[in-house]
């Protein structure tokens, strides 16, 4: 049977790369998964729950593959494209699935001329708290959005190639800009870690104990990698500062009513909130 | 069979006043319990759902009982304690069970000369974002915790008699002041609330179809019912501007790591939080 894709390579193979090589597999649609990564432990892991059917410590690997997706912390992301490109055979499809998109894409652009591999970056919005090759799961990306972020010079072809990855694996694909994808992701995940982890920080030991639900689900984000975490705020550091001075601003207003003891307009504040936060479900 | 209370009256048979009438009357810790309201078909749903043994909307049924459990929005309460007092036997026991303390029993402690019932204000700290006696349960309690209030005035044997209540119904109940439960509040429930409010009024609409888990997470109790949580906040509004600014302050220490481009900072920081909301699971 013909696969899709004969041969993809996966840089990095934890929750992510792992998710998307079990997919791949489950759903029959690549011949050979190749993991590649750094630690013989996590790729042995990695073979071992056939995340992936053979794997590498050698980056160079990548060079048998007709789609190399790097699954790694976004702080790494730059330079593993900029290695991994003279590996593969020209044409290649290359992708990322890293959380922000404006540096790493303008720093492929940069080089863009004489470039072997045909790179459109990308971003599965699908994750957990979790990570590494133990929480991977084949139906990770199923009934979710994956934004693809093409630069202004990529083909047309190429946006179509990298969403059809996301799009075999379940996901709904939106293609926007690179920028307009990390302004959207700090409102919609970068701001809520960044003021989860602070409501974390600022609890006192002593008062957990007295926490409920509300608590255990507005921190839980907090829970999350602390170096993957800052590489993301690092490099989305002008998409947090806008989107955490629109919070901070409603917060604001929330206060000002409060210690106004305007009810009328309190209710109606968080009332807003609540038809924002119900439409989710909806 | 002789059980702990022969009548005890809740007035307010929504979720949590529904949750401790089905618990009673599951774990046979009551004869009877009677539900007090001004809804004739919530009473009758309470009824039908077996939350109580019988119903009244007249508020001077709670004369039959020897201890009373007020259920209501923290708004009323107060009001309702006032019109309560003259209505039960001298000696009655007489709780609440508002998310708010000081204001509560400092008004029921400017009477206390001539008042005919023992009251000390509680707060079962337990619930859930959904409302009214559909979504009571007689687990509620179990596992969780209370908090007892006492006054300075407060008679030992009435805190005694109020913490047994919570602990038939399976918490571990805390005994301190209303004030420290105030601020303690405010940290692990009211700033919680307002910020997870901020983030989903903040987040453009067409923005919600990009959120993953962190975001419904963090602004999941943002869906709870806009009048009850009003009240809360004005009535603790200074406890939640104190617990906001230590929020905010932290928030501030994050934005300038993340300005300043300080990697090492502000994992430090981001590994405080984590270790913080880490520590509630263990």
């Amino acid at each position: 049977m013909k696969t899709p894709w004969s041969t993809v390579a996966i840089v990095g193979v934890g929750l992510i790369g792992g998710s998307i090589g079990r997919a791949l597999l489950a759903r029959r649609l690549a011949g050979r998964v190749i993991g590649v990564g750094r630690h013989r432990e996590s790729l042995a892991e990695a073979k071992r729950r056939r995340l992936v059917s053979e794997t590498s410590l050698d980056l160079a690997a990548v060079g048998e593959a007709e789609l190399v997706v790097v699954a790694t912390g976004v702080g790494s992301i730059p330079r593993l494209l900029d290695a991994i490109d003279p590996l593969v055979e020209p044409g290649t499809i290359l992708t990322d699935a890293g959380s922000t998109k404006a540096h790493i894409v303008a720093g492929w652009e940069r080089k863009r001329k004489g470039r072997r591999a045909r790179y459109v970056g990308s971003h599965p919005i699908a994750g957990s708290h979790l990570r590494g090759p133990a929480a991977a799961d084949a139906k990770l990306f199923e009934g979710r959005v994956a934004v693809v972020t093409p630069a202004k010079a990529t083909p047309r072809e190429d946006v179509e190639a990298v969403g059809l990855l996301w799009s075999s694996l379940g996901s709904t694909v939106f293609t926007m800009s690179p920028s307009e994808h990390d302004s959207i992701l700090a409102a919609t995940s970068h701001v809520p870690h960044l003021l989860a982890a602070a409501i974390a920080a600022s609890t006192p030991d002593g008062h957990r104990r007295f926490a409920a639900g509300g608590w255990r689900d507005t921190t839980r984000v907090a829970s999350g990698d602390p170096e993957l975490w800052a590489e993301i705020l690092l490099d989305n550091a002008a998409g947090v500062a806008r989107s955490l001075s629109k919070v901070a601003g409603f917060t604001e207003r929330l206060l000002t009513a409060i210690e106004a003891g305007d009810r009328r307009r309190l209710v109606a504040l968080l009332s807003k909130a609540k038809d924002k936060r119900d439409a989710l479900e909806g």
